[in-house]
């Protein structure tokens, strides 16, 4: 075994978190020493393209192409994982914890396809598979759910978890913009792919969801269980009607324990104006937890970003550099207790909802969508109609509480009537939350 | 010793927090016994008054009015203290932490006035002292600024650390109610003292500071240097004006680092409408950090109450409690270091400011005002004047950036001008900070 008194890191990876993280390392290296108790020493960086211009912090004799390289150092203590993917992470991954080496990673779709498979191997091999950055970037979630609330019934997460479509939404808000010209923005300034279907679909924050999930409610689940949709079909009336009603739309991930199944979504919402999640624009990401004795709480920050996910991963590696040294690695994640746990379908989630009918406007066309609703015994909360005498109006809708399937089959009725005159838009509204 | 696969604890206390702490250990002994690696077994719990009525989960064999009986224990682990004040409970804590004890405390009276020398004390003989609770109730401030912001400078905090004031200002602004009317509510629902003086002149707050100070600048300073003003002077109007202005007021501790000097202040400000830190309501607490690498983090949720803080309580507990068990006592406290900071004089700090002149309504006033601004180097932003031919209007003005003492002077030779008709009301406003 290597000298009791330093801890050595390898990355794999070094782009922009990945140079973020070696830049803390070096920048606090005296204090970071402290903090551990040791000097938290680098061995090696993987990259792709060792001719690729780096951060300052890493250093060239740090940089290798061979992964086998990295993993077969026989005095590796910690691996810290930046690459991202699921394949060549994963196994790279498996790999370091079968060896006993304890993992820092920020990967979430690795942790939504296979977080449990591997926290279990790590619990096994008692050493520590740490996550902070995979949710959240610098919000100290992970450690809130996993530590703060380890006394407490988690009941329910409403999470703003991803930054691109919460900085478009601002955008369609405050600007009236499409959708395309919020993304075109979002992709200029570098918060959007140019293949975006991951951020503005809702899969990336339905990775995320499961993630918490694993943490919050103890549950297995598989991410292509979620009930997923993004905001590709929303547009900027839509914002100027939810604020006419005092909500603005935001992108969530909600969860909630119902002890035998897991209630898991991810759509876009009307949040009332007054709550403090209606208040979190741009990039920012929020997650409001409740917990049965907590009550709610609400973590708000830069949920992307080199520096922000930089600061969680060093923060879990001082945690598994400390454990380590001390001779108690897989401390942290002892104890936490997971079970498959089956999702409750979409069709049984109980709501109110945002309606938009665009109509002709002609007599009896309200008639008919409230007797519609009325027969799936959904009830009207409050309505209103847009630009009257143009031949073709909107007609929007607050309706009370209601089972989502029955929701569904009243639109699916009213979209064959004959004054139907374009696709109508439903959306879920958050209520009686607005404590936090 | 003991039989090491056994955590054994004692309260000093069972008010309503203690009894918190004792009904979440029981309904949760089996999942905490896992998280900890061993059952957490009461041993002791000390009360004034044996007779009283307690909590459920308090077994009367438990219970003792001997703090010797107690702290003599053998056996005993960890000192769990829910009884407030400075003498008795610092003399306690004292004794159990030179005994090797762990210490677990929501004290932060006693925090803010002996934190830094009882943390010393822990770490020089190698055990714990874990204070969660003392600031925000179950909101996980402390760990965050401890352990999530490890690898980071905290360069600022902006706070709404008092639930009492921040419930009034609510009240006050949602229904136009006077400082009088607003404490009398609070005190019939439990919110405020008999003798409110601790919540609603700001002492609270500037106890919180300290201890969040200790934390996020590393500072050591006294409570009574810390420049304090509370709620008493504001009244519904100053709400209305601040709202037209596109404000809200709300009770803040603020913090920022100037390296040599460190900046701490607690006062109502001006907080911007689109800040989440207007929308947090009610007593609700909030605690904003900015990092230089994280940028903005934005804690929240109940600030007081029994079973929030008794949710942070129970988390150090485990803490403690694993490291205790682990034989790596005194882990999280190492490195956390301290020093002795000046604050910087109020006079000095920087700001803009909302300022309010009740001024007999006749020619040449607002050009006084203006004039002796200007002479101060002091220039106002905007300005609107109410209720005018009534004979007694108010001016109200916002100021650019400026520095409080030349303020403070300026105030003092308008107010000394004929034409002003009442205490001239200045307030800072919280600019530039909306991020989160």
């Amino acid at each position: 075994m290597q000298d009791a008194k330093t801890i050595r890191i390898s990355l794999l990876g070094c782009g922009t978190v990945g140079g973020g993280v070696l830049r803390l390392l070096k920048q606090n290296s005296a204090y970071l020493a402290s903090r551990v108790g040791a000097p938290l020493v680098v061995r090696k960086v993987l990259v792709r393209d060792p001719t690729k211009e780096r951060d300052d912090a890493c250093e060239r004799g740090w940089v290798t192409t061979s992964a086998e390289e990295v993993l077969s150092d026989p005095e590796l203590d910690v691996l810290v994982e930046v690459i991202g993917g699921e394949q060549d992470a994963g196994a790279l991954i498996e790999r370091a914890l079968r060896r006993g080496l304890g993992v820092v990673t920020a990967n979430k779709l690795l942790l939504a396809r296979r977080g449990p498979e591997l926290l279990d191997l790590a619990v096994q091999q008692g050493t520590d598979l740490a996550f902070e950055a995979s949710v959240g970037g610098g919000i100290p979630v992970i450690r809130t759910l996993r530590e703060a609330l380890t006394s407490d019934w988690v009941e329910q997460l409403h999470g703003i978890v991803n930054g691109t479509c919460n900085y478009m939404l601002t955008r369609m808000r405050e600007d009236g913009w499409s959708f395309e010209q919020a993304l075109r923005e979002a992709q200029r300034l570098g918060y959007a792919e140019a293949e975006p279907s991951l951020d503005v679909d809702g899969h990336d924050a339905a990775q995320k969801l499961v993630v918490l999930a694993m943490l919050a409610f103890g549950a297995r689940v598989r991410e292509d269980k979620v009930p997923t949709s993004g905001i590709r079909t929303l547009d900027a009336d839509d914002h100027r009607f939810a604020a006419r009603l005092g909500y603005r739309i935001k992108h969530l991930a909600v969860g909630r324990d119902h002890r035998d199944k897991v209630e898991l979504r991810v759509h876009p919402a009307l949040v009332p104006e007054g709550d403090v999640l209606a208040s979190v624009s741009g990039v920012l990401n929020a997650i409001r937890v409740e917990g049965r004795a907590l009550g709610p709480c609400l973590l708000s920050g830069r949920g992307a970003g080199a520096m922000p996910t930089a600061v969680s991963v060093v923060a879990d590696l001082v945690d598994v550099a400390r454990a380590r040294l001390a001779g108690v690695a897989g401390l942290a994640t002892r104890g936490i207790q997971m079970e498959t746990r089956e999702i409750l379908p979409l069709q049984e989630v109980l709501s109110s909802f945002y309606l938009r009918f665009p109509v002709q406007d002609r007599p009896g066309v309200l008639a008919g969508i409230a007797s519609a609703l009325g027969a799936f015994g959904i009830s009207i909360e409050q309505m209103f109609q847009t630009n009257p005498g143009k031949g073709l109006v909107d007609i929007i809708m607050t309706t009370h509480q209601a089972r989502w399937g029955n929701l569904e089959n009243a639109m699916r009725t009213i979209y064959n009537y004959d004054f139907i005159a374009g696709d109508i838009r439903f959306l879920p509204i958050l209520r009686d939350e607005s404590a936090s």
